[in-house]
């Protein structure tokens, strides 16, 4: 998990920076019911990994909501009255109600942190993108196993003027956020 | 659109293999209503094109539902029974009731062609293993503007045991089909 925990510290930034201002938070996390009753066979089955979703591991059953290996870390645990999604799929909205409790807030611009950059958080922000949603990706607060892969999601995002949305550093949106 | 075109024959003989077998075939395209009520203003308002979405071009209003320029080439046209749908997004499950249609067919693996790899492609591929589908994406029956998205959207999909899906060159599925 090393090469993903630069994207902690960052995070942590904006989120200090976000309460202190009382805007919204959303916290997501990809998990199934206990029953696996959202988790499709195809994602179950697929592969031969040594534990399956479900499977008891060292940090509970793997992927199962309310289990510790299915948690928040600590350092990014959410507060009171913040938004938590439990997400079957790698897209934040398949499944969740989150467009719904988004619309009734009145939201329109995302801004996008986490793990990992390729698979859940570009898979997100394409849906978010869809729903009409303004989109930006914190370059430094979100990372990927595969470097390259972090690259060139970064690169397709912003290309064709910005067809999935934006990206830029946190000291760049820190610094915009008392301009 | 020449970086476009490697494409259309592959499409074409995937078409003729599925209309021999008569199964399902499903062709989208993005598109809006002509009074532009699907159509965030996220979207319509980006960047500063020449043309934005519902204005009047060479080809009949800007993506546009059942203008000549929004439609499929004639090359790979619809045939009757065949499902058409009109995208408001890059996927093609977003606000078409398309996982409807595919649930009461009884459809459980999605084959992928189609303009561009990591766009539409792409982000319709990740809406459909969310929702539980085996995804196949046919690497010379779609093609990107960017040679590199391409490639790195192959990889990304195929990546971590096959974690969207799986990719394959025509003539490997156009033989399995025989097999």
């Amino acid at each position: 998990m090393s090469l993903l925990a630069p994207a902690i510290a960052p995070i942590a930034a904006l989120l200090a920076a976000w309460r202190e201002r009382a805007w919204p938070i959303v916290h997501t996390r990809e998990a199934h019911r206990a029953d696996l009753s959202d988790c499709p066979p195809a994602k179950r089955l697929r592969g031969t990994p040594t534990l399956r979703i479900g499977d008891p591991g060292p940090m509970g059953r793997v992927l199962i909501a309310g289990e510790p290996g299915a948690d928040i870390i600590p350092a990014l645990a959410p507060e009171a009255g913040e938004i938590v999604v439990d997400k079957p799929g790698k897209g934040m909205f398949w499944a969740t109600g989150l467009h719904e409790t988004l619309q009734a807030r009145g939201v329109t611009h995302l801004v996008f942190t986490g793990v990992t950059t390729e698979v859940c958080v570009q898979t997100s922000m394409r849906e978010a993108n869809d729903r009409g949603y303004e989109c930006l990706l914190v370059e430094d607060a979100t990372e990927s196993y595969f470097p390259a892969f972090k690259a060139a999601t970064l690169e397709m995002i912003a290309a064709q003027g910005a067809i999935v949305g934006w990206h830029a550093a946190s000291s760049a949106l820190l610094a915009s956020l008392d301009a």
